[in-house]
């Protein structure tokens, strides 16, 4: 059995929560936020406390807060014997302090607070400062995914990078499509199969056999046709990627 | 019954062949190829041939062939009483010569050749030169697609500008995300649940509603931080979609 305390009250927190109370194997022994109210949904499944000085010995220590509060938090839990974790992909480990135990504990998806989350295929990065420690948090997460991966602090910020690049930029490729699409009222729900494919396919090819299109096949006619149809801004991105593509 | 002359040997015509000799209501009478070993694979299933001047008489003759080619096919089958339609997302209905019973029969998807494919997910774009001939398509869409929309010709070729941002650049953006992966000893499957749920949001999410991370959050630190450890290229990228996102 493993003991968790919990720290923190926003989406990732509380989908946590929600999958430790009903693992076996987990403990959830409490869960600590300044702001009661956005965690009492809990009430009736773990202790609530709103104050670091009532803390529960636990075996892990989850912090689940926002990147810039991580050390304030982290520095107040001197004390602990238990492994403190945080759960952020862009901080180093050293945040949590010069303490022996301490790991990461990081899975790598998009949150939504309202939107259910089936975590057994949400990778989930771990790291911790001790072999004995990376042993625990393989532990705690073979409990709740089957993807576990050991990623350092150094690879988990380029993962981040890497992750800016195929979800925030491609969503806004989506958002070039829609508008596109709404300019010429035409349902932009056309390209969602065609969006999910293009998606899906990186199971069976690697981006670049999956490539296709006119900056692909070096077709300049096509390319010359679309550039005169987008505004200076599309244009712009358009030019830029089609050169990329023909660099590779 | 709509029966059907199929005229080509690639990959959309081996998927349609298919799935029309399966489909209830739909009968394929031949497949044109100039390469008969091409479609051999139905040699049981339909007639075949190689000659444009063995065509059966058929409601609709399809021509599947690549799009440089389908004037010189079209010109060829005017003596033909039933309606011509051509497969091709970039090519106007007008290429198809001066007869009445000419349209568009468009599946907005990409095809790979081993690859299975559902077509009742598939959106299927019609158009046609007269009303009695875009029902006679709609008819025949809805035999194998639940999506069908009719779109005029310049609609279709901005959607196949929109195609190329949601398909082609966002297949280059996960090659990036494989690049940063890989340079950095990571696993790039690690990021494909996130991009699959990247995708998928967007059945309940607008691009818009769905944005998250370091831009349009205005984090310039994160950005700077960033920018710091991508290449030449990726960095042009990088900052060309940081500066469209922080715009919206």
């Amino acid at each position: 059995m493993i003991t968790i305390t919990l720290l923190g009250g926003g989406n990732l927190a509380t989908h946590l929560a929600e999958l430790f109370i009903k693992t076996p194997g987990i403990q959830l022994l409490q869960i600590y936020n300044r702001n009661l109210q956005a965690i009492s949904a809990f009430k009736n499944s773990t202790e609530l406390t709103d104050s670091l000085n009532n803390l529960k010995a636990a075996d892990i220590y989850i912090i689940c807060i926002a990147d810039k509060s991580i050390k304030e938090i982290a520095d107040q839990l001197t004390n602990k014997k238990g492994l403190l974790v945080h759960t952020s992909g862009a901080m180093d480990i050293a945040i949590l302090g010069k303490r022996e135990k301490k790991g990461v504990f990081y899975p790598l998806q998009s949150f939504s607070k309202n939107k259910p989350v089936d975590f057994q295929h949400i990778p989930i990065c771990i790291e911790a400062s001790t072999e004995k420690d990376v042993l625990l948090l393989k532990d705690l997460a073979e409990k709740i995914s089957t993807k576990v991966y050991r990623i350092d602090s150094s690879q988990r910020k380029t993962l981040h990078i890497a992750a800016v690049f195929v979800n925030n930029f491609v969503n806004h490729l989506y958002k070039i499509g829609e508008d596109i699409c709404t300019e010429n009222k035409i349902p932009f729900e056309i390209l969602h199969p065609l969006i999910l494919e293009t998606a899906t396919k990186l199971n069976k090819l690697s981006p670049t056999e999956a490539q296709t299109g006119p900056a692909s096949r070096n077709d300049q006619e096509t390319i010359k046709i679309h550039e005169s149809k987008l505004d200076l801004q599309q244009k712009e991105i358009y030019q830029l990627l089609t050169a990329a593509i023909l660099k590779t």
